[in-house]
């Protein structure tokens, strides 16, 4: 049982009385003077009961002023002292609330306050959530990445033994690796710009930015960022392949030691691009860091995150279309009939880059910027001079 | 002499005295009507005084009410403005108190109350802790790189010394590297994840989770992050020193260009564990940054921590394992009748596995499972039944 | 129109009135019992108005209680639920000012108080910062990088061209980036710890530390942060090179098989170095992760910060003078009679290690560590023992 309301060092005398559910017989009746009532349990699993637990609760002491809470402390955290900073949630009635943030700020905690109990269940789902809003862009990864594994075991490894009678599944572990993950990096870094571009020229269409996304879309845009921070996990893997692969691979092929100046450069640029490329890649990654993104103000951040995820997008395609280069005018590359992986990944992120083209030209921005600062094509001519910004103000009256 | 409470911004005319130590003949008699007297002193090194600071001021001034804290701000801060978010620690008087934490409020900080005065020898020594957490991990560490440095040297640059006369010292740098850090890493990680496998052992034998752990499976317990973090470092310098590796060995040595299909399943399973383990190793790094960390509901990061910690584990074994191989065959491998360090290395991660494997069984997890969510194994049958869960509470009467 | 004050759960019934500009015809007069003004506006650029919003708003609504803030929130953060522990900034009346801070907290937001309304020019320009404290450094390191690319294209490439007839400009794309990165991060890693060691100097030559260092040091001193980041940023980018070159490059040299004692020590010293130093740059830089930093004590973080810090630009320094080694002899190194790069970039960081090195000598070091701890040379005799540190306190009276 935990005593987290235990460390009160006030000057007036506290009695702390544990209410423990698991032994139910040997609680007494509530002594004098009790007032505040936290609920802190947990469940098993989601859904495990119809009704919260502090609901329940609250009918079974209905004159207690039920305090749903601190639920997301763990035990280990409390009993050493690990509670500076962390954020705790409560719900309730709004004066034993008050008591009991109170009281936890005096701990250090930064409470969240969640209205009333009727937010109880939220609350009490809380430490049973698994990352929900990286499910959707997990499952993108994942499905991208099983087609590429296919098509690529077809195209390379069946095909290499059916029509050479080669034998080189041992390339599964590393090249065929090296092959699907900036595939998949690419795609979804393009998916995560992909609803942006998209968004404004729904904007765009409709002449306002006051009503809401389709769902679908609004969904879309509420992952962007896990699905940015896969692609970049992708990215790094491929780093680091392309990195090991020179010495794992270097022993089975014979090195050519003819040389020549555009295909220098034309290797050059790749890696130069891909570093560079990977370089900002990791720098968008570390803003996404709640501390670091945190002190950013909102023009810096929306210049790292859209200036430099773009620029990202476009190095990284670069590198793909390098890496690509006359391959697709050669017979050769097209095995069984079937293009090969480094033009298929190519669609999304150039679509995406088109798109985001023809929003930046002058004629197609300016209306957009106007849009995004709250314009609306069909209001009445004379309100529309008032839009510049100047005194946009919110009345409160308590 | 800093002015941290200067910024007064209320509409109340305030007055700030410094009442500096540094030239005592210099101060007047306090003002009327002042109020509060802060600490903010600091000590040159631990067990300076015996006494605290506070305390003694607080003797040298018996009607003040005297509020030790906001020593951990650096004068460096205080004059550029870089406040915001910090933590500070107040203790004292807690009317005295309540005054100056609002203050702090005001200026962005985050007030953290350690109680009454007698908590300032506590609050004097924060600005003087240099990593208290970090020394046995550290210990742990060196000691290990330390052993397997000898042993190497050993078994590796004097063996070649004095059998084959061979002068192989500048291997030092980087191949005996190399050897030491991955070993120290494995060992590390398991050490990271064998006292909770102890732990859940313990709690079956004791059939309740609420008795605390002997003293030095708890202080093992508490620095797990710092052991796993370690093993991150060591693991990372792994990485590079392998990546630098095949083009500084490859100028002095002949590459066999013969080819074996087994052996190329190897090297590749080799490296794709590798890096798999390693990208998890950041994955775990990266979630025990408190900023991401602090995001995790307790089901996420215990499935970061526990599932995701184990499988890094599982593959960095595997790993070493298929780099040992068939060695432990040859008669090569036993220089002078030791062991090679690929095999010393699995010993502690072996032992680890096989005790979680143990404990994920279903017949001993459903136990542990029971103990950990409350169940007690001597108590009355009858309670026995309340055990689920629902309605743990506690109850506070102020 | 944005809405954040609508989620009060009090039990009073509250009232909000959306109070915009953009449709001030359809504005009503103010409803009774209005009391508090929040201007959450915004500019599209800094200066585009010579008066605060707020301060224009104050004046159209003369018996308001306007309070500016708020306005770093975006609308995204709002409408999806993100605001916990965001920072938001206020200023205004101080009695309106409670309320809306009393609301932000209740929302999970971290409220620093900017003062009164003066202050609002300053709040309303807060969205639109584009890094400023990076912008000294970020000149820097483009300096930096055009003169030493300007110099190496010259020497290398153009100077192959001209006496050899040979074309490699390809080299500039990896092979011109790998030797610019690591001299650019070595010299403004040095010049991180330069203005520490001047300041030393200083402080030495006037006996006294309360004196306000010069204006240049003081900005030097202030964006040191950023110049080590940007640093480290160079090395990661030369560590990467570093890694992906022997791959590139080996295909088109030949490797010599001859094997020298001294040269491999060199070799391996070189790249140990390198990684050692590199390792230990990036735990500078994840001890400068707000989130990291945070959690440490005035003692490690300057344990880190400067004894890390050193011994990084130390083994830096010592990489860069191995692989400098005995080039300075060869006639050869000087095409065109230009020193190498190598050779220029030894400048800086020499000079920062031997001013260091003078002030950690005892008999410097003594004296500079009085004055840190407050003793001032030109103080009478009588009050010099008073020096110690102990009662060191600041008295404010409200």
């Amino acid at each position: 049982m935990l005593h987290p309301l235990a460390s009160g060092d006030g000057p007036e005398p506290e009695l702390m009385v544990v209410y423990g559910s698991r032994r139910p017989h040997s609680c007494g009746p509530l002594p004098e003077g009790a007032q505040v009532l936290v609920d802190l349990s947990n469940n098993l699993k989601k859904g495990m009961y119809m009704e919260a637990n502090a609901v329940y609760l609250q009918r079974l002491v209905p004159k207690a002023a039920v305090v749903k809470g601190l639920n997301t402390l763990s035990t280990w955290a409390l009993q050493n002292g690990l509670l500076a900073g962390r954020q705790v949630y409560l719900c309730g009635n709004n004066e034993a609330k008050r008591d009991v943030a109170e009281m936890a700020t005096k701990l250090g905690l930064t409470v969240v306050d969640k209205g009333s109990l009727s937010a109880a269940k939220e609350v009490e789902d809380f430490p049973l959530e698994l990352f929900p809003e990286w499910r959707m862009p997990l499952y993108v990864a994942f499905g991208l990445s099983a087609f590429f594994f296919l098509y690529l075991v077809i195209r390379d490894v069946i095909y290499a033994y059916v029509e050479n009678d080669e034998d080189i599944s041992y390339r599964i572990m590393i090249s065929l690796a090296n092959k699907i993950t900036p595939v998949v990096s690419l795609i979804m870094l393009s998916l995560c710009y992909l609803p942006g571009a998209i968004a404004g020229f729904l904007q765009l269409y409709r002449g306002t930015k006051y009503r809401r996304f389709p769902n679908w879309l609004d969904r879309w845009m509420l992952c962007r960022k896990q699905l940015g921070l896969l692609a970049l996990g992708f990215a790094l893997l491929h780093a680091i392949y392309t990195l090991i692969l020179p010495g794992s691979r270097l022993k089975n092929t014979t090195t050519p030691l003819y040389f020549d100046n555009t295909s220098a450069w034309r290797t050059d640029s790749l890696y130069a691009l891909e570093i560079l490329g990977f370089f900002l890649f990791v720098l968008l990654g570390l803003t996404s860091l709640p501390s670091v993104g945190g002190t950013l103000s909102w023009r810096e951040f929306s210049f790292v995150q859209s200036t430099l995820g773009y620029l990202t997008l476009f190095l990284s395609t670069a590198h793909c279309y390098i890496y690509a280069w006359d391959r697709f005018l050669r017979k050769s590359t097209y095995k069984w009939y079937t293009p090969p992986d480094s033009m298929l990944c190519l669609i999304v992120p150039s679509v995406t880059l088109v798109l985001k083209l023809i929003l930046v030209l002058p004629c197609v921005n300016r209306p957009l910027m106007r849009i995004r600062q709250g314009w609306e094509c069909n209001r009445p001519q004379d309100e529309m001079a008032c839009t510049s910004g100047k005194v946009s103000s919110v009345l409160k009256s308590i």
